[in-house]
């Protein structure tokens, strides 16, 4: 069918994971490439008592429309929560807008800030879904590399001294998707300087921080300076299938996000809302539920590494992260590894290419390794398909 | 605090009646402003019965992350409902999209189609959600009359002869919100014709479609063409606050929207959606669902019709709606109901003035007041001191 109007794409990339997934529901596949919370994690029968509570004794309300930026009950936790975690008040209206999971989050952000040409800082490599969402409007990127301890935020620094003026700078400060780095604590805090010193907004998109299993926590870049929008959501550590995330941010920024969200979609859903605040607000909740998840995640990451390690030896190499849910690997002998993926997908295992997570989208040697959706057991085998995989894509070179 | 970036709106106003939403939470206000459904509407058993089997039975991926054009479940029964109403075959892939509520879907096809400048025909009266949404992508609104019958349907055609063409058309087809005016047969056999002859692309958002407590049934839009995307959503039939909505259309704007839909949130909500597929998917339901709201919405327009007739007399004029929300009223002798809002609030009644409809936000003598969320013995205290507000504001001219 043709239209009056010429349908154009306006900067909309398909997600190459979400294409992959395809693949991956082939019967028997072992997948190591989506970015699937472990299905143990949801504390389900929680889940299920606060639900009849909520439906049985709470009254119409709790189905019924809602305020824009959340409901009180979210915003009194979110408030709590982030006055400790940051280290100085958060108030309860005027800086927290409570989004449609985080990724909403990166949509407002981008529609009230973004106009075609603006620069955009980003890591290099860079999750996906923002560079999705940044680029319906059209910026400019402005990549800077990272390494383990995440961005090479001194090269920033050189930029800006060189007259770059970003509208915003994207960070991930935890368990990067895809490199599992951890932002170093010196590069959060001349992250924070440099923001006061050139007036730079600073989007903080932590989704992963609480799924920690080794070494010491660290605070926020939110922590340092007030030019942040510290992002985050209850996909990692409580379910995902919500959509319930959130922004802390400067009140100026959040009225205008306030706004967005209300001609994007009025509000987030009332009930779930509700039914993630009652639970989170029960005292030590949410710290036993880390104490119970994050051990699964441990477990796994060992799992995968070990499994790497003994049947693929050094062809296959990664930093160790701290949490998260991502080993990021360099492929020795493999200049594009979308073609060995082809070799695996034909040995029953998945992956996501290196070259998904840039903006230019240039081959590469690395691959995306997730461990958090696959059993212990699984994962040895996934590796095992990989390594003959391998031994196929050098065969047919 | 002051940033690099100007901060700037980006053709974002606030909604008029969001803001007077903070009127109405003042202790003892009668408010006829607002547009929530009844809550003695919302079937609360029935979804707390399902949400304990879902929770209890179902497993993980009840909670888990899920397809961006909607749960299988939901698109399904979408498919069947959808090929009944449309006389057509309604494919479950790559003519559906579940949006996080109707008002989303209005934003992603802002989002993949409008460029600043082009032009969008809507109705005036408008509604207030749709002009948000569209207003944030800067097109030019050419604005076509509309009377008891719905938008002058005419008009537009004498416009598109005359050389306009627009990247899509907005129509709500029953129960306008504000006008309550439901599109007549011939109007929307005739906007199916233009759309053919000017290979148009008609949005059609019928959300209160079920609420018809008069009148017969009508085709909808998209029964008569398929350059329509159709919106609805089960905030008005069921219950607004888990936003759930829908948009069913050509699969080739559809694959664009599942696009811009995967950057802006992933997905909607996975518990949701399967909550109300598995509700609305038992036989009947619907149905019965229907036969126990409509006579409410019924009672609720008659009380208010009633007591205005009573009350206030010929000062209040409005033509009868035959289902909704809804009644567009012209009051005599007042320019601006601004101005009579404010008088109405100190008695203790609040509505929403006619200009918060129109894009360049006129003042007229016009008023939305929505009989939907008072009980019957309410409406009639609150046109009590709408004619004192009334007589107050005569009385200060």
């Amino acid at each position: 069918m043709s239209f009056q109007f010429a349908t154009r794409t306006k900067g909309l990339r398909s997600s190459a994971i979400r294409d992959l997934l395809k693949v991956t529901e082939m019967p028997n596949m072992l997948s190591l490439a989506g970015g699937l919370p472990t299905p143990d994690s949801f504390p389900l029968p929680d889940l299920r008592r606060e639900a009849d509570r909520l439906l049985g004794e709470f009254g119409p309300r709790v189905v019924q429309y809602s305020a824009t930026d959340g409901m009180v009950e979210l915003r009194q936790w979110l408030s709590q929560h982030y006055t400790v975690e940051l280290q100085r008040p958060v108030a309860i209206d005027g800086e927290i807008v409570v989004t449609h999971g985080s990724q909403q989050a990166l949509d407002l952000l981008a529609k009230i800030l973004v106009d075609p040409g603006d620069v955009v800082v980003s890591e290099s490599p860079a999750y996906l879904g923002a560079v999705q969402a940044f680029e319906l409007f059209e910026p400019r990127f402005e990549v800077i590399p990272g390494d383990e301890h995440g961005m090479k935020v001194e090269l920033l620094a050189e930029q800006l001294a060189a007259g770059l003026r970003p509208k915003l700078v994207y960070v991930v400060p935890n368990f990067h998707n895809p490199s599992g780095a951890t932002l170093s604590l010196e590069r959060r805090q001349l992250l924070a300087r440099l923001a006061d010193e050139y007036e730079l907004l600073i989007v903080e998109d932590d989704p992963y921080g609480a799924i920690r299993f080794a070494g010491a926590e660290l605070p926020p870049v939110a922590a340092f300076t007030t030019r942040v929008v510290h992002l985050s959501t209850f996909s990692k550590v409580v379910a995902p299938g919500f959509r319930v995330g959130w922004m802390i941010g400067p009140p100026e920024v959040m009225a205008m996000v306030a706004r967005a969200k209300q001609a994007a979609d009025l509000h987030t859903a009332t009930f779930p809302q509700l039914l993630l605040a009652n639970i989170v607000s029960q005292p030590g909740w949410l710290d036993a539920q880390k104490a119970r998840i994050v051990p699964m995640y441990r477990e796994r990451y060992h799992a995968l590494s070990t499994a790497l390690h003994h049947i693929v030896g050094d062809r296959i190499r990664f930093h160790h992260p701290e949490g998260g849910m991502f080993l990021w690997t360099h492929v020795d002998g493999v200049a594009d590894t979308k073609q060995l993926l082809t070799h695996a997908v034909e040995h029953g295992v998945a992956f996501v290419p290196g070259s998904a997570f840039t903006i230019d989208q240039t081959p590469d040697s690395k691959a995306r390794l997730s461990y958090s959706a696959l059993s212990p057991e699984q994962l040895g085998e996934a590796v095992a398909r990989l390594a003959r995989g391998l031994a196929a894509y050098d065969a047919a070179r």
